[in-house]
């Protein structure tokens, strides 16, 4: 398969370099690719800055987020919440139409402090947004429950043994999905439904930033345990 | 101790029974304790009346949300949480005043279908909402992630192996209600810090709304899952 990943991010290399290590086709899009390689050294979080990951990961292709959507047979949006619409109207609804869009981000309002809040009201959820902007797209909702390291690599939190989601209205992309989720090494995978569901995924987010600041860590998931028989 | 409950349904029985088998007195109280003796056969939803769980539970004392709560040294709300306002201004603010006050409430909105939404907005929670309806009170937020049956229970479920969160502004208080929900057998108990930190919890619980879907029961719970090291 040939990905297109939106977004240049911790989450956007994550998927980029794990789905290249898997063998498939990987462009990744940025809304300017010159701009985001001539950036000088690490972010003001710290963490390396693209031109440094690309050394590291040559093998990807890099391009604006219209092209990485136009190669693409599932495109990832990995950007940041309240750029997700943008980063999409910029890949342009041609190039999505018919097409699985994986939705990972988080709509998230960090501006307030502690616990974040969202950026949308419980009837409603990014991920729908998306959809509405696109219609004639596939969206399916899942990983945005845990971190970058773990959404590609489940093994490394408690040898793989928790929960991620997945919410969509088509079922066939959702089986696609899950098939890839397997490939990335996840083995609890519920299916929540429609995308309505991801309305609920979203409101996770805050409880899991809280549990990031308690833990001290990101490396954590949820494991659903049920009642015997 | 002395407990006032309000609320006479699932979740207020639960916490009313556990506590009186656990030797502490208790109070459960409900608008109108007449009205609520003489319905007659089970509710609406198959559950059995309350004068029928009064006949298998005679120790606690009855009375009205006012009665309940000014007996009481510690207060639970544990009336819907579309009503939980109504209840506690039935109480009475003089009655809450420097008690604690543990919300194990949740502001869902059913009315729409699934997923449930909230009535609260994410920059507010049902708790914050009671705090400043009755802001002498202690209020912790406790138990509304899970099922009554497994609040008062937790071994009932993977034998209590998962975990349970704790909000509130008064360290004392989360303590005292730390120490009570060990009493009830929780062994995985996660302070997450003041009462702000209410909202991640209640935000949280339509997810565990649509895993009961998915699932097809409510006996069940998450468990943090940790990278080693």
């Amino acid at each position: 398969m040939r990905f297109g990943v939106l977004g240049s991010g911790v989450v956007g290399r994550a998927i980029t370099a794990r789905v290249a290590a898997l063998g498939h086709g990987v462009m990744i899009g940025t809304r300017d690719p010159d701009e985001l390689m001539s950036r000088a050294g690490p972010d003001p979080r710290g963490r390396e800055s693209f031109a440094e990951w690309r050394e590291r990961n040559p093998e990807p292709d890099l391009g604006t987020f219209e092209e990485a959507a136009a190669a693409a047979e599932i495109v990832v949006n990995a950007t940041a919440g309240d750029g997700s619409l943008d980063a999409l109207a910029a890949a342009g609804a041609d190039n999505l139409g018919g097409k699985i869009l994986i939705d990972v981000s988080n709509p998230l309002d960090l501006s307030q402090g502690m616990p974040p809040s969202l950026l949308v009201p419980s009837t409603d959820s990014l991920a729908e947004q998306i959809q509405r902007a696109v219609p004639q797209a596939l969206v399916v909702k899942t990983l945005n429950t845990v971190t970058a390291a773990v959404m590609v690599d489940p093994g490394s939190v408690g040898g793989g043994d928790h929960d991620v989601f997945v919410s969509g209205d088509d079922q066939t992309s959702k089986d696609t999905v899950i098939e890839l989720l397997r490939s990335f090494g996840w083995t609890r995978i519920n299916d929540l439904g429609g995308l309505a569901s991801a309305r609920t995924v979203e409101m996770y987010v805050p409880l899991w930033v809280a549990l990031r600041g308690v833990l001290n860590t990101p490396m954590f998931n949820v494991r659903i345990v049920r009642a015997e028989g």
